[in-house]
């Protein structure tokens, strides 16, 4: 039990508290932390790094009138433990419990519900806007973002409409010197820079006053001086970028010094306009581990299983993310034009090895997944056949550079979309749900989804024979392997598993083994279902369509992706088009709602997408063909599977 | 005829020119721009700004080897001209000619189909590194972008990661003051500051040459005189904030003086890493009214039939535009938390008279989509009710923040999309051919398609009276307003035209005059056909579908977006879900390919989804079902009209 933690329903208990008492509270909140990553994998580092920034903001701001936006939110547990959350901080990221992200629907403390970086430049300034608007300009608003996050483009647009906008709008810029990974780009040298400043504040203004006397003539030597006094005093302090963007730049500032932060905070509060507040942190600040590799730290796995070696989350096969990395590996050492471009992600989709083994044709753009899309089209112009390796979720930054950089140009990229489908506990931010829906709206682009870890290899080898842009996903999760031999993969031709007259189950994606499964259970109630993986959502096969719309009783296609627009509406399009029936045909996938966090086997339980639920949605179709009657003889002689029950 | 223009065939020809002959090309550049807009309406300010620019950059680069990139494309122009395209430019912009943005498949020398600003500092940096890693590192890459564009977000993204990868990147930014309007934001102010830096080069180096003599020892004070240097050294030239960056900036140029300009240029090919030449040019520059009225002259109508008052596109009457335009500002009147946020398309959506009207509801972002739509999603979170007034192909920018920021949320945002559909001579980068598709697939988000201006403005007003997201598209064309009585706005229910048990039409939007013309059309051949306004595309009416395919001998959707994933595709959708036949069912729409510029009327009509096209679509189906031969006799009966002819 923690002494403080335990008694703060609500954050502004902490506006009485001594800095003594807040710094009791920090260490407190720490120990809930690392309680919670011993137990369970969850975004750690990031959350030690703004311990104090937090709780001093929460005691110097009161956010039941003022805004808070935590740029991205994975950083936000220590602002869940202060607002009225400690009770059920051990349920977050479970089914049912808290969010691993801002949810308006757990406190009013949590305004939008984030998990894509960088746009809490945009809302917050929409906030002030608003409430300005209304006629509450008392209301302050704050956005804190990482430096990681800081080079979206989106930040850059916000920043330069709010320079101009002149609006009260406190930026709080947490520079732990890290993405995910160690950030990057020209940006990230240049906070570098700012951090050396050796110049302090009081020295600073000083000379500020002697350099105001200078005066001012008419001629231009009294000119050049006066420029140099404006130069001078440019160089005195850092942060001239943002200062030439309409922002003043404060800073930096130690931001694990609960009581300097709290000094500036309430200074800030007074100044008006856009406001840039640089504050230094260490990610994993606290807890040696994690400040030493923050990396690894990022989202641990649970750390009691790490020490003991062989817990739950021990050896398990390899995941489909490692597939792909050494799919990709194998070709980039086959073919010297094949880079991997990533946008943040190199930890994520484990391409370390590639940037140790490939540091030329390796590139990590930061979280810039549009400049990222439109960068590999530059490459690919020239005969480089780049992967862009990207979550699914993520990749819906490069939208329109998909469009126009890629399908219009009709450009031989090759889209990796990890974690496609549901990826678990970080919930409804970042499941991959939506992508076989937008990309296969785009002419020219190819869009596969393998059905295994053989398929994943087979199809990427394919990619990148094929003279045209394409895409790959596959999910969050441990690589199948299915057995049998294997059809070579072909433009547009789905592999045929089995067949049988009385159903086909159309699969796209991963999900394969389980309708084989589904399968199964079939054949022992008589069915005789075959299945059939799709591999390619577009260009479809349509051959395979009508044949089982022709010879089978009943059709099912079963993909981890909306059902909106999806691989199922594809089947129908083509169905429609050549005018065949398809009243026994049935889709399932994911619904038209945002699907909750939790583990993704739970989650695919749920929605009807495991071996049971597609069993249950093809009985459902055998029982309105009367199919089930006929057959249920022969399903009670067949040996009956506990597992098979629907 | 042209001298110089009439015998360059290839750009190389000016290589051997002189400044003086490069001078009388520039004229003769100008006048044949002069020429085409008197004759018809195209892209005209921005392009008698770049003349020189692009003269000059042909005199000094080979661009059989080097790259050029001219961002967003309306400016190329000139580069058309001098690449062997003068005698098809008259044709530029109809169908069948020269596109008026780049186009591979016109000329090796324009690499990328575009039309989306701010990409070409990331494609050129693919170019760069692609080219590096195959060996060609004497290929020089330069991109010429304006300040408009200067200010996307993806444009950030590319020079944070440039200015890491240290490449020889020439970016040319082609500073004219102007967006399509007057530019706006923090960095359009800061280019100001760098406009109006009295100090030059010369001046400059003599400064240095002093500096660099100051001695630098240990102890503070002679470091602060070591930092005062380098604060000096700083303020003695612009830039910085490039600098800071990682670029090496230069300028600013007199971008019509075409001798300086090739100094510069042949100065900067020898300079190694990302360059920024700041080159300032003048919209208009050369052709008087233009330069003066840069916004009116970005793309002027026809300059003859302004001159006469009278000509074909003198009088019309108003376009949706400005049907829309004047909805919004009856709301903004009604409804003081109404505001309206466009990136950079106040002049193409008509939004001056609110601008003006309304200077505090009314919000310009710049081209920066990505940002408007969280920012407007912040206001709707205070409980403004904002609108995002936006291009449906430029909204493609915005995708993620339309997942996360508004439908994830479920915040009432209304997004208007202008342009939806075929927009003509702009062509496939400017077609809003996906949003019916891209949009539906989110949960939450409400998707209409009004059938006519009385549409527009009722499902606006309903749109602003419904708690949660909206979008409403309509085309770039004549406002047409059907007659009759008309049914009133209520969430997911279609409105009833005509009802007929020969077939139905179900249409989606604008197009609905040129269905009830087919159903006329089918009237007179004996077919009773009803015809169907959808208006709502999601949440769909189910009930409307469920009775055309009871009631109807066939039912036909019609569209003017992409079939795959679009209203056809949701209806397809619903039928199969409810286990419905859909065989006499078929879908109109764009087809899976980029559809090529023209006027919209032809373009439709070449698509088959004018009156006659859709007539001819339900006469297939009613051949099939063997309706033709029973009606004939009604039909010959009828009187025939031309018009009607299939």
């Amino acid at each position: 039990m923690h002494r403080w933690l335990s008694q703060i329903h609500e954050p502004q208990a902490l506006q009485a508290m001594s800095v003594r008492e807040l710094t009791e509270l920090a260490q407190e909140v720490r120990d809930a932390l690392c309680n919670l990553v011993s137990e369970r994998s969850a975004h750690f580092a990031s959350n030690l790094g703004v311990v104090e920034l937090c709780l001093a903001l929460h005691s110097v701001f009161d956010f039941r009138q003022d805004r808070l936006i935590w740029d991205t939110g994975h950083q936000i547990y220590p602002h869940k433990l202060v607002t009225g959350r400690y009770p059920e901080f051990a349920t977050i990221r479970t089914r049912g419990g808290l969010m691993g992200y801002p949810n308006p629907a757990e406190s009013p403390y949590d305004l939008l519900m984030t998990g894509h970086a960088g746009c809490s430049l945009s809302t917050a300034l929409g906030l002030k806007t608003g409430d300005d608007l209304l006629g509450r300009t008392d209301r302050r608003v704050v956005a804190v973002i990482g430096d990681g996050a800081f080079s979206s483009g989106i930040v850059f647009e916000a920043m330069n409409n709010a320079g101009e906008l002149e609006k009260n709008l406190l930026v709080i810029l947490n520079d732990n010197k890290m993405s995910i990974c160690p950030r990057v780009g020209g940006m990230a040298h240049y906070l570098d820079r700012l951090r050396t400043n050796p110049i302090y504040t009081g020295f600073k203004s000083e000379i500020l006053k002697v350099l105001n006397r200078v005066p001012l003539f008419g001629d231009p030597t009294e000119r050049f001086l006066a420029q140099m006094k404006e130069a001078v005093k440019a160089g005195l302090h850092g942060g001239m970028l943002f200062e030439d963007l309409g922002f003043r730049y404060l800073g930096p500032v130690d931001g694990h010094d609960l009581s300097l932060l709290r000094k500036y905070l309430k200074m800030v509060q007074t100044l008006p306009g856009p406001i840039l507040l640089h504050v230094l942190t260490e990610k994993g600040h606290g807890y040696q581990p994690a400040a030493q590799d923050p990396t690894y730290f990022h989202t641990p796995p649970a750390l009691k299983n790490v020490a003991g070696e062989s817990g739950l989350n021990g050896k398990q096969g390899p995941a489909y993310t490692e597939i792909a990395r050494d799919a990709i590996r194998a070709q980039m050492v086959r073919d010297s034009r094949v880079t991997v471009l990533t946008a943040a992600m190199c930890q994520g989709n484990k391409l370390g090895p590639i940037r140790d083994e490939f540091p030329d044709r390796f590139f990590d753009t930061g979280i810039c997944e549009s400049h990222a899309v439109a960068f590999a089209a530059g490459q690919a112009k020239v005969g480089i056949r780049p992967i862009v390796d990207i979550y699914s979720t993520f990749l819906q930054r490069s939208f329109d550079q998909i469009f126009q950089e890629i399908a219009l140009q009709n450009l031989p990229v090759l889209l990796m979309l990890d974690r496609a489908g549901l990826v678990g506990p970080d919930g409804p931010t970042h499941h991959g749900a939506f992508d076989l829906a937008y990309l296969r709206i785009f002419p020219n682009l190819v869009v596969t989804a393998p059905g295994d870890a053989y398929d994943l290899q087979a199809v990427l080898d394919f990619a990148l024979c094929h003279d045209a842009p394409c895409s790959i996903r596959y999910p969050k999760a441990a690589a199948e392997t299915l057995p049998g031999r294997r059809a070579p993969v072909e433009l547009g031709k789905a592999e045929i598993f089995s067949w049988g007259c009385d159903g086909a189950i159309l699969c796209c994606g991963a999900l394969l083994s389980e309708c084989l499964r589904a399968a199964s259970c079939l054949q022992a109630r008589g069915l005789n279902v075959g299945v059939v993986n799709a591999r390619f959502v577009k260009p479809l096969d349509v051959d395979v369509v009508q044949r089982a719309l022709r010879e089978c009783a009943f059709v099912v296609t079963v993909e981890e992706g909306c059902l909106t627009g999806g691989y199922g509406s594809a089947v129908l399009e083509a169905a429609s088009d050549a005018g065949w029936d398809v009243r026994r045909f049935r889709r399932l996938g994911l619904p038209d709602r945002f699907v909750e966090h939790g583990e993704r086997r739970e989650l695919l339980a749920d929605l009807g997408l495991d071996a049971q639920g597609i069993t249950r949605a093809c009985l459902a179709l055998a029982d309105k063909a009367d199919m089930l009657d006929v057959r249920a003889d022969a399903g009670r002689a067949a040996t009956s599977q506990p597992a098979c029950a629907p």
